[in-house]
């Protein structure tokens, strides 16, 4: 019978507590679902720092290796800012994972949900209109992995594109516009970048596979601003390392909603990483009262795209979204409220 | 006596019209505080274009080349889309006239007014806490201006930063936060480029001269996602080319008011452009409805930095905000509003 490895990179702040909780989903919907499960914890990011020096310590890189998924919880905090670039929690850990696995699409869905329009920055008369947008990142190349460098007095980075790398990520957005509402939103700089140019040539010519779909092109500060005034508009928006980086977190920032958005990161053998979108929130770590439900849906995305279990990824969405039904959230959500992570966690677990 | 040259580049679209109030603006302040002016229109952008094939014709670069300062409309409209990169009239008139007249400097201010608070797409519970910040942008370097290139199947783009280029343009946020709130937020990915590090050594060793300012770095993921979240917090933010193209729309969302929103662009000798940070607008050109007050604040502006006319920059100024309080705007401002573009110019006009 089918069988899963899941490398367990809980990592820092409140990433422990909430994947307890998400730990707890996976056993109930295995035993549904009928599959097993071995989850094997592993050090990363400050954690990992502390006890190894390094953030992404060998043997980590060798158990997730060695899975068939990766479950990320969340890195970093005040403690090791101090760190070079290539030594901190984030970057240390999430750029080699990213490359050493080729995971060049990253998936961000962001939604304004409309019983919870509130929790949306966004004026009412905006927020009621709904967002429903998936960001695809492209995640391995672009200006991150370029050729770069300094001297005392002078740096320089690179930003390099070739056709390849955007075809593959471009087909990944129009494959998951069919499955939604038929459009997208290519962002681009194609007035200043011939990275960009290349980029809006190869996505015109990938849509030409894909009929059903409408493509636009929106230039990156358009987009900023477009989001803003009607995030209502865009479907489906495809991205560039650098842009996606930007727009993932805007987006996330108009939901509302860190707490209930997840990511996957993924390669083109349906390997992934699986994390949510909000940080390690060193402020709230310890308390009980971060909200377990991104690192959940992150599971439940896992499921999907890495195991092909689309029942069980549907179980545990329905579950949570139940739990939102019945205002069972923690006090992200609902300052009001007296649920804590464990409470939420429960419920979705006794919802299943 | 003060006399100064000014070339007028009023483009396409709403460029003709909102300039022409401006002119009988600063017509009005010239008589006012005694100072000469000539105002020499020149054609730009998709006028050029259709006038003489270039979006920046050689004479009208020598005029402004012969001018003190460059008061500019605005240029583009579907008419042109299709062209080349660098033929458009956008991309081609203003990424010259930065890099001929080395314009490293573009001030954007982005303003909620407390009592138009309610033009802004932000919630009010975020709104009603105002918003007041300057985005200072370098303007000439990074990636717009690197080297890039392509084949058929790649391209690059170069982003390049010396300490001078960073130097410049963090002095100058510095010296506007010692006038304002005393708060820089400088903007990088320090996390990931090595522009970004040596920006980050360069903005702090900078500080060094503005005791009194305090200084904080953000990363541009998370710029992106706080002024959403909180656009209160914010003084002056500091920013490379591309980040301040970025984040300057995304505070001009957050405003709500493109039509009141001036910008400068400087060089060290005091030489600048000036144009309102909304576009052509060409759905709406021709009909006599367009917001003038951008176009206007941006001649304020241009007698401030260029000419050293305080005294006229603020009695404009003080007739704009005078306006506004008197609910003296265009529809963009206040949809059940009967006044067109010439007569709020004419009511600024008689202010003064
Ligand atoms: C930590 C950092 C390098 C990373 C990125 O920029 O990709 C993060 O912001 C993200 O979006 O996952
Ligand atoms: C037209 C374009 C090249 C320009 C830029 O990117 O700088 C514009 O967006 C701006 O901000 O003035």
């Amino acid at each position: 019978s089918k069988h899963y490895n899941i490398a367990v990179l809980a990592g820092d702040g409140i990433g422990p507590e909430v994947m307890a909780e998400a730990e707890k989903v996976l056993a109930v919907v295995a035993d549904k679902f009928q599959f097993g499960l071995t989850l094997t914890p592993a050090l990363v990011g400050g954690a990992a720092i502390d006890a190894t020096g390094e953030p992404l310590p060998a043997a980590t890189l060798e158990l997730c290796k060695n899975s068939d998924a990766i479950l990320f919880g969340s890195v970093g905090g005040p403690k090791w800012t101090g760190l070079a670039p290539d030594k901190q929690p984030e970057r240390g850990s999430l750029l080699p994972l990213r490359k050493t696995f080729d995971l060049f699409c990253n998936l961000r869905p962001g939604q304004i949900y409309p019983a919870f329009a509130d929790l949306s920055p966004l004026h009412p008369r905006v927020s009621s209109l709904g967002m429903d947008v998936l960001c695809v990142r492209e995640l391995t190349g672009g200006i991150y992995f370029g050729e770069k460098g300094r001297t005392a007095t002078d740096a320089f980075d690179t930003q390099r594109y070739s056709v390849a790398e955007i075809e593959r990520i471009a087909k990944v957005a129009f494959a998951a516009a069919t499955k939604r509402s038929n459009k997208v939103t290519s962002i681009d700089k194609a007035n200043v970048l011939q990275t960009s140019i290349l980029w809006r040539e190869t996505v015109e010519r990938v849509a030409k596979d894909y009929p059903g779909v409408t493509l636009e092109h929106m230039y990156i500060d358009n987009a900023a601003m477009q989001l803003i005034r009607s995030p209502q508009q865009f479907d489906v928006l495809l991205c560039d390392n650098l842009f996606g980086d930007i727009l993932s977190d805007e987006i996330a920032a108009i939901a509302g909603s860190l707490g209930l958005l997840p990511s996957a990161s993924l390669n083109s053998s349906g390997f992934g990483l699986y994390e949510p979108a909000g940080g390690s929130a060193p402020d709230i770590a310890g308390k009980g009262i971060a909200n377990p439900i991104a690192q959940i849906l992150s599971a439940a995305l896992m499921l999907r795209y890495s195991f092909g279990e689309e029942a069980a990824a549907q179980a545990i969405e329905q579950a949570v979204q139940h739990c939102l039904e019945q205002h069972i959230v923690t006090r992200d959500i609902n300052p009001q409220s007296t649920y804590g992570t464990a409470a939420v966690g429960a419920a979705i677990v006794a919802t299943l």
